[in-house]
């Protein structure tokens, strides 16, 4: 069914001005419950506690690297480029829209604590028993595994997979542009239509021409400045961590047969490690704050101390370390317990250099688990990856950072300040 | 204690860019629980199911409000305007920030079903047991009481009442620009900075210079055109009417003994109209649209079916009424009952002009119920209320408008459309 | 000669973000000396004294005339809309890219002194011997005829006309959006996409989609702001007096065999009322602001003094009246020559309300020399105009407003302010 | 006369929403002829000719440039920064808006003809008989002595320097903002409020707060963006080509005796080498363009040609050199000879290299022609250079880069394209 609809509907967006949606199938995919679904979990999970602008969810996000990847193609399809084959523009609009439906609530803090990845919740909710598996089915019989292989990256038109997937996709210009008109950082703009203007299907991939350096030098910066001024916010971090002892402490307590006053059964199931696809699915952010609400007045005293943190913004304060000074971190745990605090969720070290963070990697390549490199195409029609051409792209590829930080309760530890021996003052500075 | 923030902090801010904090009460307000519970309530209610960029809370624009008030203090205090008294400046921000701090989830629809007003809880936040009342009152003990009156505009000095509540106050100006740049409409923008220029405060009100008459008008043209294009959008009445069914339904339930299989405290206590102050701040959008999920699963068809509406945006469609037609109303909700529907639960006429809607009211007195009207300022010192001097404003402010709609669930009427009376047919045109 | 570029061109725009051109004509017209003439003649004459950003040229505009025009184009062909002549894509760019081709400088107030109209000259460059007329006879030879016949509106398809001539064109879409822009006055800005995207071919004319109306409003808005705030403004009012002051002296001296130390031919053909089109087209704002800068060394104290007061921007200082006190002025006129000044030139009372200006006025007819009304298409294909719908263009289109302002150099008048009469000064504000 | 205006004048600014002005003194400047003349000459030069929209003249920059030192300077004091000589301000200030008023027509272009320097001219202004220096002189005595001081950056108190020229002075900023702005490219926008709120005096030197330090880098790109998108465009490159050929075609012409059938006295001055300030004051690119209007009609084939072409565009054609081969270039200038061009005319190589361009040069001390570092100001009082902490101002700061251009007139040597040598067809690609 590659129906059309009678009138294109079209969503207001901030950010692109407008979405439009021509295909019955995309239609029906926006109403189903599972993609209704991302309305409740936010683009940025905790950064709203750092820019308060930062409330926008996932489901926006969605409708922005569809209406971007339709952009790409309509473009393709109006100057005729051979290159690209016409057939698979619903495949790629489907896989666009879809590619992060298996996000759950705070991805990020919650993958690291419970293991499970949301691509692969994508791909259950793809080939599931679901309304999304049912929409896509309409298509064909295959429609659903073959949205689920470009999501995979092993779809075998490698054109789709690129047009979904790389270092410059859809999902990362709708998000840098995004998250920056959200949070107020203007670091985060580029200019989007000078780079869809740029791009072209070449022999089984997508392409700049080389008129468009400039332009994605300055998306490459604008992905960078957002990294280091949004995404990597110690404030931020500060946050996930708060929301991450939450769920080891929760674990802790389930697998030790604490009696709840408050439980629902997927976050249950989400403590216990048995979720099942109908369980994950009635996870959001709405039933953990809910939970969080409800937790502050449990009898655990740890617990409700870290709700009431997440919830009223009373985070971890941050210093920064000059190195992992390890003999320090072992002393200051003991000074930790001699003065009541738990080494083990009141003293965290943290950097973003463990985060899969880069600029730009051009040596990845297709098959690998990163994302496909940038090419230029010159007018004799040569491909160069972009980094042998622009000396700032060249600059700042091989820039790795990594400032390492200390989170504790700020609070907590100035109460005994007396009692803290003068090295560890000296490093929190207090 | 008026004392000064050793250093200002700055929250990043989409729509003025910087929020800047210099008081110290007014860091330790926006820090308390009651504060950032505002987090988890959004500034537009059901309209995100609208414009799906709407999912700014009301933290966001109580901060906003406050930013505006502090540019006009300053501005006031730079110009140095005896007509200003200056030791109102931090009562002005306090007011400012709190205004909507009483606000519960989904406010406008909640407050009709349940006879409750914000504006008083707000007053029992301030006054009542919160770390609210206790952050205000460290600055004297009078002070959470002034507090009140300036939002209930019984306050002794009448200018600090025209500042934070008026026909063009920073309530108004803050959520016009606000919900202009989330939704994306930019129906909505006037330029800011001009109005807080042509601010005066004149005999114990805040009045606008004459030559600042067309920013004026160009703000209340704002306000005319976010109400019709946002505000009141059909898809939005569509999905107050389903949220105001899902808890007159919940109600009902309760009241006959239902067995929930998920209640929150606080839920019911709404439900029975037995809420109290503590109850009330456990209530917010996180658990109502938790409890809706979880309603989803009840055993009750028509609780179950309207939480799926709600969360899925299957909502009710709407049909623009020629006129109320009271007789053929009647014969409809036969018709529904014939078919299997419940006319009070499947049936709703509703018409915008039901709401308070004004562009502006020139007749409204301080005293009123009503918000100040607009004072111009000329060059002899002579105060005249705007309509007067201003074509475009007298012109609109008599405007009056009421279309009536009638939303029901498409859906399930069509499934009998052989059934329905062709008079019905064609006031649905189906 | 319909061909196409092989590559499109894209000129950088800060309005549009960008204007492509397809078209070898039109690549061909834009590179004739005559439009490129254009660029040295500002879009809004003499407002640059006033808001110092308004520096953008008729040539801008004209391209920005041009793009919109194509974009409405593209979307009716997109949609395959039946009543759009598909035929007459590239009549209807060329017309509108060459719709201000014949306008000199510092049109309006030329114009006044000289009698001159700039549609004729438009007309004569379309069919004179030209650049324009010889890329355009490439076409065939009736397309001049056809261009200037559509500029005329006589064009025998009057959707052509309608396109490129009504209420609501190209035109007034990007001087208002681009007038607002360089001015920095953001009264005038508009949702440009939101109209594009309801405009309809409809049974010979442009019509608008009935859920287009609030769009149309705000675009109406605009205007009226726009006329109020900058069109209108009194300095430029005040500055225009000057210019035309500056020709009148100099008209006057030609004509009385003043020899000139500085003259232009172009100029003395201008002054003489002997311009032909090969003069004209030397005439340009460079020219002109290069023979005042000249003849503020000329010997004639009238002459020298009126250049450097528009050079230098020391303008006539404007009072509003009340009313037009004949009796007074004839009086002041008296006093003026009492005090050395000559009230011809020293003493102008001015009104916008002489202007041509309408918001929006649905009673022109087709055929008159007005603007074609605003129609709105509803969804059972019935035409109504705009105002029958709206209550706010209703309210706004019988709003004729007349201030009265007395211009005159209040430097030379202070002078004597002792010998003024009390009424005189009374007036004056003095 | 250091009084303030009894009411602050404010100028509508499309780039800083407005401008405020304070000061009598600075409003008399404003208003002198000699820098209302500013008016008359385009920020950006020929830049028009490749972005329409770059029509804006140093009038409003200037005006920028004074706005945001008023900010810098108002922050300083209403933060009460004790290293800031507050006394200093209306220096500060007639520094800023002043640096620029040197500047003649298309002054890059004509200081390389004519081996004239801005900078000097503005000495002279400042110091010489004109408006501007009574004004100033009103201050005191040594009050015109001071301001030239500054912009010669030999004032005893090297902050007044510091703020008024560095690698990241008002100037700057102002440019980047105003030129991206007008262009329409997008590039060069960054955060000024963010880099305002980090400026800090210390010690004699503007310096950043840590803090501010990815600000900087944005700041950075957005230069380095600009340089490359906007500035070394080789449309505008070969304007200027054009434009100095003219320049010196006309004085050879002159030189020769040739007898101009039009010509102004400051031109005649300028082409001989006779420039006295009262000459220097009355050239505007108004008068330039009108020369050239008039030299399109001069017998001197040359010469008209090349006017021709600078004002209808239709400038050289530019051709990327892998590198700059002396011998091939020896070859095709008697190519050129031998097909009747004029290689000192129509053959020129050029290279953004030559040109005074640095992204940022930490290692230029003061005292040296460069402007002063930017130091980062850390918690523990110690300054650093800014390359030292950013790694990617580390990376850019060594990027040079140099790519040479051929520029001939593409449809004089395409006649004779049989002619040209294979070698040569090769290297221009045709």
């Amino acid at each position: 069914m590659l129906a059309k609809l009678q009138e294109e509907k079209v969503f207001k967006d901030p950010v692109h001005s407008a979405i439009y949606v021509q295909d019955i199938t995309i239609w029906k995919l926006i109403n189903t419950p599972e993609f209704q679904r991302l309305r409740r979990i936010r683009q940025l999970g905790t950064s709203y506690l750092t820019f308060h602008g930062a409330e926008h969810s996932r489901f926006s996000h969605s409708l922005g690297v569809y209406e971007i990847t339709r952009k790409i193609i309509s473009q393709f399809e109006r100057n005729g480029y051979t290159d690209w084959p016409q057939e698979e523009r619903l495949l790629s609009l489907c896989a666009s829209l879809l590619h992060d439906v298996g996000h759950g609530p705070f991805s990020h803090s919650l993958e690291e604590v419970f293991h499970t990845h949301h691509e692969e919740w994508t791909c259950e909710i793809i080939l599931g028993d679901t309304e999304i598996n049912r929409v896509l089915a309409e298509v064909s019989s295959d429609f659903p595994g073959d949205v689920a292989s470009v999501i995979r990256k092993t779809y075998h038109k490698p054109i789709v997979v690129s047009l979904v997937s790389s270092q410059m996709d859809a999902d990362r210009m709708d998000y840098l542009l995004r998250d920056a008109y959200f949070t107020g950082v203007n670091y985060g703009t580029f200019d989007l239509d000078r780079i869809l203007r740029v791009l072209r299907p070449y022999q089984g991939k997508i392409v700049v021409k080389e008129s468009g350096m400039h332009a994605v030098e300055d998306y490459l910066m604008s992905r960078y400045q957002m990294y280091w001024q949004v995404y990597f916010h110690p404030v931020t971090r500060s946050s996930e961590i708060v929301l991450r002892q939450i769920f080891r402490r929760a674990g802790e307590l389930k697998r030790e047969g604490y009696a709840f006053a408050f439980m629902l059964p997927a976050i249950a199931h989400l403590l216990e490690g048995t979720l099942n696809l109908s369980h994950y699915l009635m996870l959001d952010e709405s039933c953990v704050q809910t939970a969080f609400r409800q937790w502050e007045l449990e009898e655990d005293a740890l617990l409700s101390n870290l709700c009431s943190r997440f919830l009223n913004r009373q985070l971890y304060k941050y210093t920064p370390l000059e190195d992992k000074d390890e003999a320090w971190l072992a002393d200051a745990r003991e000074e930790w317990r001699s003065i009541g605090l738990n080494p083990d969720y009141h003293l965290e070290v943290d950097t973003p250099y463990d985060s899969p963070y880069d600029i730009y990697k051009p040596e990845l390549l297709p098959g690998s688990r990163g994302k496909l490199p940038i090419l230029l195409l010159d007018e004799r029609e040569q491909l160069t990856e972009i980094s042998v051409k622009s000396d700032i792209i060249r600059s700042i590829a091989g820039i790795h950072r990594g400032k390492y930080y200390i989170y504790y309760p700020d609070d907590e530890v100035r109460k005994h300040i007396l009692r803290l021996s003068s090295e560890t003052r000296n490093k929190l500075s207090i």
